[in-house]
């Protein structure tokens, strides 16, 4: 059976699927009556699902992270399309679940993605393609890099995340280095290579992104060099790149977050490192303003010109326009 | 009479030309005989020139900001080309003498940035077109805009750096307005309006450039919102943009340094805004690294791979890779 | 009818007149039953009324920012007056409700203030003077400037805020430039133009303090200078200030809040932009102190000598002596 | 023989009188003969004085700190005073010589200060005036904080600098008092109090102000509570302060430089200290302006508007306006 | 009877014995019923008991600061011991009641610390001694020293902290100053000396720790060096330390913080005072380790490996390391 | 030959070695005269040499990073030993000479310090130690380490720097460790392994000692890290550390810089590495402030109780004391 497809859902719809409990909260009405608002959702996003007092003893035992079967129709509350469950949600046993199909995912083509990816690497001169190849040939690589989110909460937090913002990064520093005079190859192989311990770093879960346990001790930039370097090993000597090369690479890793207050080991020494760290900025906080535009903790109501308080992402309130161009 | 293609002379061409008075240096030779070291420029370019002990005093009154005919030829000294004099040089009446031909200039063709320039305008709905035009359809903004440097020192300090870098910002900025998912035709308004209150804070003079008594006492953000209004009011009431789109225009000159520490009234509110300001950081940061691979300060001998210092503009050292990718 | 003098009411006291609701709370008692905590204010201050289970119905669709009609008596209730309601709330219809009469304002007396100022016009040199006329002689100008708070939550933020804010930097500015020989009348002006810009960055509703769009968006030091700009264009040439003395005006504006990490545009260039300032720190933390020792939320308890935790205006704990000295 | 009057010297004028080396420079000249640049001085100000090749030799000996018997007259060099010597300096044996006659003194008269201090402390409640009289009643304390001055470098750093800083820290303090509703006569105390260990901190000496051994290990604010404690157990049990009392004038000193970054024990907590702290920050930075406005390193040309470089005391440059108000 | 020891309590144990009330939380169980949530103490520990519904108005009075006699039997409720009350708890009448003995408690042995003090100073030098003797060799001063908690919540905060901080500081300033060439009894005085301003700005109440009103308005560096010379004013002047060593005591005290930010009126000067501060870091961070290991909001379940959440007093999270090495 | 013992030097010893040119000034006497100022050097230290006017030709080509043939005899000058050449030196051929033999080196015996290094070994777990001896069981390493210098400028600057660095880190670790319940071993282990990065990060060179391109492009940190994992994958598999073990011997590497603005990936997470932090701070200054005490820049002067200037290592002045405790 085909996922629901919940931003489609309209008032009326029945549903009868698979989807995993993101979030249970135990409440009480204003009249002092107990009743559970529940979060379920799958990849193509969350929905909500409110269980009043005589059906609260149905959902004990049911905890986020669970994936459930639920049966019932769309309804409109206070504005917004929630599930009204007709039968108690019955949980799916563990196994038969993966976490990549129930969490949120981009809505992107990942096969286009990699079209542009592979575009890009055929682009690319003998001795850097090498290197590159070392993950993106490699398809166990290219299955763990196309379900690693961007971060555990953040820009890109969603699963196929960090390929998007790999895309989007080599993107704009190609063009970046287009204007400026950079070499287009190597920061395009500095964008892809950037992120790559990101898929030690975070583990997908039924209950959400997490850490790793090396991603809590050494983070991503410290792991994306120890890989860089296991991989390299592989190669035969002769094959392998110069010591100049090498550092290179390592550098763009290294360099990426700018200055060491934000987890550089090194500033940018390159005009290529910079503009790679450049384009890596725009991209994550570029996607921090769309996702806040569909934020409905900063725009609780839809008729907002600004957002109720800060985006914690962005640190400061954010506008959406009223008015149009033309 | 053409001026002197400085980059382009060799040992043992003959030179006899105006060029202005960059610098002075009396100094002694390490025998203790008094020396002067000069460096004389004109658009294209600066070339040293040492006046040796017994033409000191010909030198007399010759100061920084002088046009002088001078009249000698191309040797090498200590591996650089250097102008010998075989007469005293000349001082050049003042009224003479533009500073505009006589200061550092970009190497791009003016002409080819304002067909850019023209073509973006050509494509922007009308009413944002019609605000653009306030200042890029009027030949003299256009005038004082392509002879405005991007700041009195630091990147894109050149006659013409002001023009080249709102377009690299332009640039780059609708690169990554594509990739996010921004409006393209309103960035690069943002990004031509964006610097326009340099117009009125750089001043262009022999004596090089400076700031003018309001680009110390505002700045430049402030000149350019003042700026803005001051046009805006010579538009038929039915002309003007609404108060929204006022507002949005000025947010684009008053956010574009992203964070009030380093200037800007406000944080970007919007995905366009903060582009915007990313594109800004891009270009500018860029145009430092090109700047410090030909920085003879930095790089006082051709076989340094890393800059005996810091570079002031970047706080940090930079790589000039000795490698190549192929 | 004379509005209700909050301040001056002993228990016993009985009430019946409108009020603005200014928060409502929906709790519950430790025994579980429903409960509602009104504030309810008017010009003079804000008064607590309890509304218990039985009553909670009929306050059914009554919200912050309405103004109803109340009857009740004061009691005393856990040390504090309170308003013991005898009658549900009505509604009264929006219309007849004046935002600036039922939100807080200041204590001093509007007349006075607007006395002082007019006195230090009166001494101005007429070039200063007409600049400042533009603003403080326009009476649609002055109602505008006597509404406006200081801020929307912090440092006066009370109807007439500003008023009273900016006699307290001019006279504190005043005496700090008669000590260290700065230009008293230049400094006065500065002092009642630097804030001009919040007439147009806050917004005086039944439902508070809040930004408009162009605070927001701009900030209130940009939208003085623009505001400067444009009534300074109503003069006719020969009666405008030379370019120079509308720079030192603007200055005023765009340094008065010291640094750039808190605003200013430029730093002060002048003694008399750097004591204003100073004056302007002054009176608004002395404000801060003022309203901190009848907060109670800092003190709960009148025994208290420490506030119960930091004040977020002042970013510290705040002590109330408990001695005299005599 | 009454001292040197420095400020009123006119070209032509025939001098011989003591004078302090404040510095000597051994320089060359362009053409590479030796002279000696010397900077003489007493408590009304700096004269130059130059001595040429031949009497270079002369010179043997004569060090900053000394006090010598100088001949010549005064002349006129690039555009200043300057003093032709037209004997060679004589050094007057070191016993024969006071610091504070030397040394720059204020311009302001000593007893008008102190006429002020006493008008304020007849002013004083009993029990505040007990303490404040513990040090500005005592004729050995009077005449060593008159001689202080109010830095080594920096604001008010001249001798009777501590004794004019602290009138204008009350001065202003007082107003703002006032302004603000503060209590008057105790801010007044916390203004004579606050430096009070400056006089521990600095010494005063031929060479020029420096640091004691306890102002480098400790610090002005630690030496102030060390001297208040040691006079307050001076007084008969009965007539000194309660414990409140004595913390709130410890206070005073412990907070008076705001933030702990600046060196403040404790952030001020009572509206008092508060307003004490804004009124020295202002007094100091009004003295920086008006010594910048002075400094011929900040202006080396009468005609220049903005200073040729930042001032380190002011930490940016300042504007030196050329216009009027009238 | 001797005091309860809660941490050997096992379930089934019976309990009949006076502990302090240091939390009290009236919630309602998901159900809606009332119940409280009470924590319980003394110098061993602290222990939970839920009271319900029934017993609730049984508690009436009881408030946290209030020592209790309780009956009940322990059990285990979610994974931890509790006690289960059998009777309601009695309050016990104040003046019976010291704070000491029911408020958290190092587990170390004051005797056995109070020994390796005295032995560290029976190798003091004579002049070295003799001041710290002022302190250490005086019952009353050991006594408020070994009841005085290194801070009112942060590490050491328990009864007795500041003896055991104290000693962890000399230990490691010893061991650092055997190693770097340090002078041992000098650092050993210094860092028994450091925190003694604590013994006035800490007060030991039933309610908890609290800051004095010096403690407040001053802090315990200033505190410190008060006390200081306070008794260094009762030792015969030919027994006083000459001015410079007095200052380097002095210097100990105002120093330890390292930095002004954190509260040092002035940087280290020499290697012992250097030496001192980094060994008060080692000993608080250290102390902050230890406890997080057992907070139970950092790690509610024991099989976390990383605590759930950042540590406030270390700013981060912290790992559980499950593995061993052997 | 014994090399030349430069501490030991006395008046009248005569000099015939090989030394270091470490510097080379040409300079100029008041009289106007050349003379150049060498700084010759070996391992035991550094000492000045003049060269007059007569013999400055025949310095020609004597350039600092040379070894020369110096003979001459120790002379006193301006209170300092300084060597007269009675015979021009004579540069050694490049091949014959060997930088560890040149630069300055600790004092310390490396074979007393190895012996603890492997004492510390001895006693470490079998799981611990496989990894530790990965490193300082191998002889080629330890010579390498036994001769890189702790940084290139700054503390332990000198050959042997960072071997005596770890050691002292170690000793300073362990004993903290001891005081607060750490793992003894493990930190030792932590200590140990902590700057291994440096032998690849620094070279040592005649001309002094520099970063390496790995040094410069990704610092020592990563490259500690690139190094333990290079080593690791040697061992079979059967005897690699657990996972667990393998990212907590990485976490002492990445996190000894304690935060991120001083280049550490992460903060300390467990007890043991936040001692090992402050263990390097302090090992670290303890070495500023030893040397400062012999810096003839700080101290010109041996009466100097106070430093000169700031010292660039501690960013503060320093304190030579000049009583005793006795």
């Amino acid at each position: 059976m085909a996922p629901l497809d919940i931003p489609r859902l309209a008032v009326g719809d029945r549903v009868q699927h698979e989807l995993l409990v993101r979030e249970r909260e135990d409440k009480q009405t204003k009249s002092g009556d107990p009743f559970i608002a529940l979060k379920l959702g799958n990849s193509s996003g969350v929905l909500g699902a409110n269980v009043w007092k005589e059906d609260v003893p149905k959902l004990q035992g049911v905890r986020p992270g669970q994936v459930v079967q639920v049966i019932g129709t769309i309804e409109s509350y206070q504005g917004r399309r929630q599930l009204k469950l007709t039968a108690p949600p019955r949980v799916v046993p563990l196994g038969a679940a993966s976490a990549d199909d129930f969490l949120p995912r981009i809505t992107q083509s990942t096969d286009e993605l990699w079209a542009r990816v592979d575009a890009w690497r055929a682009e690319m001169p003998a001795s850097l393609r090498r290197v590159v190849d070392l993950f993106f040939a490699d398809d166990a690589f290219r299955q763990e890099f196309s379900r690693t989110p961007g971060a555990t909460r953040g820009h890109h937090a969603v699963v196929g995340g960090l390929l998007l913002h790999s895309c989007e990064v080599a993107e704009i520093a190609r063009a970046s280095a287009r204007t400026m005079g950079g070499n287009i190859p190597l920061v395009t192989a500095g964008a892809l290579l950037h992120d790559i311990g990101k898929t030690q770093s975070y583990a997908v879960e039924l209950a959400g992104f997490d850490y790793t346990r090396a991603g809590q001790l050494l983070g991503h930039i410290v792991l994306g060099s120890l890989m860089l370097d296991e991989r390299l090993a592989t190669l035969p000597p002769t094959a392998r790149p110069s010591d100049e090369q090498r550092l290179e690479l390592h550098h763009f890793i290294q360099s990426h977050h700018g200055i060491p207050e934000y987890g550089a080991a090194v500033r940018p020494m390159t005009l290529e490192a910079e503009l790679l760290h450049f384009a890596d900025n725009t991209s994550a906080k570029g996607n921090d303003f769309a996702d806040a535009m569909t934020d409905t903790e900063l725009f609780p109501s839809v008729e907002q010109e600004f957002s109720a308080k800060r985006s914690w992402r962005l640190e400061r309130r954010v506008w959406k326009r009223t008015h149009r161009w033309d």
